[in-house]
């Protein structure tokens, strides 16, 4: 079953709005067994609206449109979808009642007859009625295609789809099966990892899709397929997805619906009741405000210090001046030594610190562009690891902070004798 | 001229990534001129790029093409392009040097030829070199059709688009001159914005485009025109801003090409050699990793403290735990001496503390969920704000650090004697 997605707005080909419908849409209509081969957006036009549907009912079996249903003259769906299917507009009192209700309720400027009109319906549409707007849903079928009009306001578009929508075309639409899981890994580049699963990869049976999703140093890994059985379906991929886990171990985290590596940190520390503090200079913070933003932060995360002058890696982290200039502060003792000292004065288990030259320029430090040292210190000791993140500030600063929280994780993970998990 | 946008990815189409790339596009393209009528997603798949691109050079001038220029086998748009415009792979030296360079200077895993073989490119098209990554960026020109073909990395393709591609589209395409501007704002809430300028908007003249752009209490508001006089569409629209400055004037921050609000502040304190400490506890680092993302700020940045727990409020921040028991740890008292503190033992000129509850759970503290206070300190001595954030953990943290910076800018604006500008 091939689903296109419509979206009308001018504000979304003005580059006003991101298209958050679009992706909604999408996923929904992919995890019930469509596949969705376009998503398309176009202008409040009468003339493109048709063009556009024509085309479509060419490609697919079900076309579901969103936006151009306020009642002001330039919205125009709905006065377009009823002369498109020949069809006319007739009162609906259930839904002009509940337009009546809605403004007696929540608005505070009295109903005019502009409002009443969204009423006027489409007599072969089936009506959906929106609880929180007063534009309904419409759903047109015809032989060849099913063709469904809803709201462009987010939140009404997806109450809708929820409540009535996806219940209703699972009835309708006889679908296959579908199944995917998505892997994260850390650490190593997509054409790395895709030269180490090359055999695997060249292996995987035609029906199953395979993708890299690569961002800042993670990559994840999704694996599909779509079947009759349900059971067969599940059962291959996991399958598959067994034997890419031996190949991967190494720069595994976990699957995407666990969470992100910073949860899967919080999660460690938290249930084994240990402490993190860090220490950083070129991230500025930001690993301390991801690890913040974890709710129930407060019970493992300690707080940290961010150390951008040389002056406060002295006064605030005991690190001496003589040191500093011995090491230069881009270093791995310096690295080593954040990160041992912030433990200690913020009496935590673990640790993170980090120092490097994000720049754009490279300034008065003797390191270059884009040097990073990444310490991690725990109850065990300390280590330091070093990277060449590029030459973009941005970058430096999110891959750094990736880094430091894989460092961590790998370290979590790996030393059995913490007696976790 | 009309363009259309072409967003290649299957992660689109399943609803796994928001395509910010056709965001993007389309506001860079309508910035300079172009009239997007259609932005259309689609597969990784050959025949729907060529049907597509067959469709749309039908009704566009103009074509940018976003995805699947990656080295594995599910990117297939080079190939694709190549064969639709009848032209061959050819080895682009200087493209296979920068390739290797990247490789050598900024990846630990060694280069493997699938990543030299992304210098084999069209030999019809004109190369833009992506100093960020390895796709190079692709300009086919056809009689009837301009085809540009950019990388999905979202910083890889904007980087292209703003050093490169726009310059050359003003070069080679005669657009209709387009004058917008944006103003930032703060403080107040979209429709009491809207409330306080109606009289302005409503006399504004029919072919001047206004629009408000709310998020997170901080409000852009645009306006623009277009005419085929340069002197006269700017004047028009300047003339306009002009008069509505005066009406926002306490709320205004500046023209959105000068930067946000911390670009500001920055500017202000680096141009009076002053500097900045921050004390975090509700906000965990978000504020100093904000300013930390400002190329410069060692100039002016000295560094922060995270004090997520009251052990580090007392032992780093030298505020004593009767203190905290009395006041209470999210009060007006606890924030003041947070950044008093902070601004003695780093030495700064001035400094911001946040103290507040940002949930989840209202956890052992005594304070109201979402209930926050912000202080600065100055040459001139301290303020506190009293702020309810309302109950979402994530944007209690980002509302906090965008008042907490609005409050500063505000300071440093105002208080004529420190004799900034």
């Amino acid at each position: 079953m091939v689903a296109h997605i419509i979206n009308i707005g001018d504000e979304i080909l003005i580059g006003q709005i991101i298209n958050t419908n679009g992706t909604f849409l999408s996923k929904s209509l992919n995890s019930i067994g469509f596949n969705v081969s376009k998503i398309i957006s176009i202008s409040d036009k009468k003339e493109e609206i048709i063009d556009c549907i024509d085309r479509s009912r060419k490609d697919s079996d079900l076309i579901i449109i969103t936006g151009g249903l306020g009642p002001t003259n330039d919205d125009v769906t709905k006065h377009t979808l009823t002369s498109y299917f020949e069809d006319k507009l007739v009162w609906n009192y259930e839904i002009k009642k509940h337009i009546e209700d809605l403004f007696k309720k929540f608005v505070s400027t009295p109903i005019i007859q502009m409002n009443r009109e969204q009423a006027l319906l489409p007599s072969k549409a089936k009506i959906y009625k929106n609880i929180y707007g007063t534009a309904s849903g419409m759903w047109f079928s015809e032989k060849d295609v099913d063709v469904i009009s809803l709201p462009g306001v987010p939140y009404e578009m997806k109450s809708l789809m929820e409540n009535s929508i996806i219940p209703d075309l699972k009835v309708k639409f006889n679908r296959p099966y579908i199944y995917n899981k998505t892997l994260l890994t850390y650490g190593l580049g997509e054409s790395a990892i895709a030269d180490r699963i090359a055999d695997w990869e060249n292996k995987l049976p035609k029906n199953l899709k395979f993708a890299y999703l690569p961002s800042l140093g993670r990559v994840r890994l999704r694996l599909s397929s779509t079947g009759g059985n349900m059971v067969l379906v599940k059962d291959e991929v996991e399958k598959q997805l067994d034997d890419l886990k031996k190949l991967i171990n190494d720069i595994y985290v976990g699957e995407e619906n666990d969470g992100s590596i910073e949860f899967h940190i919080a999660k460690i520390l938290t249930n084994n009741f240990k402490t993190l503090s860090i220490a950083e200079s070129c991230t500025g913070g930001l690993i301390s405000s991801i690890m913040t933003s974890i709710p129930g932060a407060s019970k493992f995360f300690k707080g940290g210090v961010v150390a951008y002058s040389n002056e406060i890696k002295s006064s605030i982290l005991k690190i001496s001046n003589k040191m500093i200039k011995k090491e230069g502060v881009v270093s791995s003792k310096i690295a080593e030594l954040m990160a041992l000292n912030i433990k200690k004065i913020y009496k935590s288990d673990f640790s993170i610190a980090t120092t490097g030259n994000a720049g754009p320029t490279i300034g008065d430090l003797k390191s270059k562009l884009g040097h990073v040292y990444v310490a991690i210190a725990s109850p065990k000791g300390v280590f330091v690891e070093f990277y060449k993140m590029g030459n973009h500030r941005e970058r430096v600063i999110k891959k750094t902070t990736n880094k430091a929280l894989e460092m961590l994780f790998k370290h979590l993970k790996s030393v059995k004798d913490y007696n976790f998990e």
